[in-house]
């Protein structure tokens, strides 16, 4: 807290309506204005002495740096944009990518979408705030990334990627997960009939993870596979297991799930309406392994993204090219990690 | 998409390493560089002719308005901060309020805290952004308070609110919501015994609740009621209902959750760990109204804060504040919905 003499100088220059800029500070403390500059730059050099002797003109005379104003000098206005496309399936990812940004001194400019679809309306909102770089978990069209080049505005994409476009990602292996799932589910006995439940048609991690199972379902030889699509909610779980029921007349013997949310809805519905065993009579599966897969009522095998990593990943990526935009494309792809919840029968 | 001719006009802009600027705009289209800025200014008067003729040009140069050089001459950052305590507990407020600001042209500074303790911190970074306002899920001391007075922010508290303090707020009742499920639960037989499990220590929202069940379990002449405390986490509920079980030997009537998460954590260690009876053994309340609370494998009885009407009050009371800093502090309090789930017995 100020002091007696230092609060009536803060009224002082509050009553007159005069702004404090760093050229006060400077005169104020004896400094050059560099030096004042200096101590509000992450990273820069400053003596502990100069520091301090800042610190206290600023806090006599209530000075703050309008990092705004700062921004068009050094092109830099320290905030990135993170574009998601349903904040509901990511609040983890969310509060990582916030929390490494706000150790950065970076601040996170946030975008949420109803649908993927809905992208290029939310690019032309991000090119005003001068962002100094962006993180996507949406889809992006080849168009849409060739902007970023245009205007030098480095992007990775968080669970998203390109086969043909050169950009940064930072993706869980969908496929490679799928994949040990469906090994998990082959070794476990009787296992020979199966039902996917896709995400909605826009998304393309649902693509890849239902392609990674079908994939290894096929070179396991299970002919029958019966797909029906959810839109990642619980609702569309517990929709989906009836259209499942409609369509075979049965319950196969195992049902994997896009997403966790609606794995929940598809156990939730065979056990409690229509009086099927989990793992009894229908195993079940799902992928992500957000907190409520850890839940007793659920404890389901999954595959658990690294989510502190993949965050860490995004968010140094991105910085890295804020810093040398020369950087070349990266793509990094990290291994889930299979979660052998008791929803798959022994 | 823009012509071959306009391209080639763009590249030539780009190659020069030129930035366009609304004055090149305005040339290019043959109006005045007003006109222009009132193109890019959300509900500018402007005909449609006009605004054809600029975006033509707009397009055809590649230009894009600087909404931060903007800000600085209007006095304007479009942005607001939300500070968030918990983003885990509140990714559909988070995304309420997100679509709200974004209809209104305004972009969302994400601050998001590990403890309620750390917002002073995080006060110092959101000044130097020069937001138009703060929401602010998260408790402020007075002393905190006042700054945005002095600063002329405004500020709307969501879920916070203050009996001392002349401030903005949009709240849930969080003591009539209480009262209602304890009425709930008192009408509903053999209820006798109750325990609490409260959030963590520096959560007014916890406190709030918990003095409104105790107030109304006092006048229900309820003498038998044990407090643990928990930290809104489902491993916090399985914890505190082991607790529970030690320090009574047995189970209460009833366990009271400050949240749903502790209450599915509760549900969770009774049913699948000491295998008591939910709600046969013992009934389970929580209070959020989380999209889980009505999965079938809970159907938790809780309040259901109106989550939407909350996040439009919020906006909408922070933009009016924006428009009009002489608007006098008001505070709303809107009514939880009481959900009848089957985790109280008949």
């Amino acid at each position: 807290m100020a002091k007696a003499g230092a609060s009536t100088r803060k009224e002082n220059f509050a009553s007159t309506k005069r702004h404090v800029t760093s050229y006060d500070v400077a005169q104020h403390a004896g400094v050059s204005q560099s030096a004042v500059s200096r101590c509000f730059k992450p990273g820069a050099s400053v003596s502990k002495k100069m520091r301090a002797r800042v610190m206290a003109a600023v806090e006599e005379l209530g000075y703050t740096p309008n990092a705004i104003a700062r921004g068009l000098i050094t092109r830099r206005s320290n905030m990135v944009a993170v574009i998601v496309s349903n904040l509901n399936f990511y609040p983890e990812v969310v509060s990582e990518l916030s929390a490494r940004f706000t150790e950065r001194g970076v601040h996170v400019l946030l975008f949420t979408l109803d649908h993927e679809s809905d992208v290029s309306r939310t690019l032309q909102q991000v090119w005003q705030y001068q962002v100094d770089g962006v993180i996507a978990a949406a889809h992006l069209s080849p168009d849409e990334i060739a902007t970023f080049v245009e205007r030098d505005i480095p992007l990775v994409f968080y669970n998203r990627s390109y086969e043909d476009v050169q950009v940064c990602s930072v993706s869980c292996d969908q496929i490679e997960g799928e994949r040990a799932l469906i090994n998990r589910l082959v070794e476990a006995s009787r296992h020979r009939s199966f039902a996917i439940i896709t995400g909605p048609a826009d998304s393309v991690v649902s693509m890849q993870r239902t392609r990674g199972a079908l994939e290894r379902l096929r070179e396991c030889g299970a002919t029958e596979v019966l797909q029906v699509s959810g839109d990642y909610g619980y609702r569309s779980g517990c929709r989906a297991v009836q259209e499942i029921l409609d369509r075979r007349g049965d319950m196969p013997d195992a049902i994997i799930c896009a997403n966790d949310v609606m794995a929940f809805g598809a156990m939730d519905e065979l056990r409690y309406r229509l009086d099927y065993d989990v793992p009894g009579d229908v195993s079940v599966v799902g992928f992500d392994g957000v907190r409520a897969a850890a839940w007793a009522s659920f404890d389901l095998a999954t595959v658990v993204q690294p989510v502190e990593s993949m965050a860490e990943a995004a968010v140094s990526m991105l910085m890295d090219r804020v810093d040398n935009p020369e950087l070349p494309p990266e793509k990094r792809l990290f291994s889930g990690v299979l979660r052998n919840g008791s929803s798959i029968r022994g």
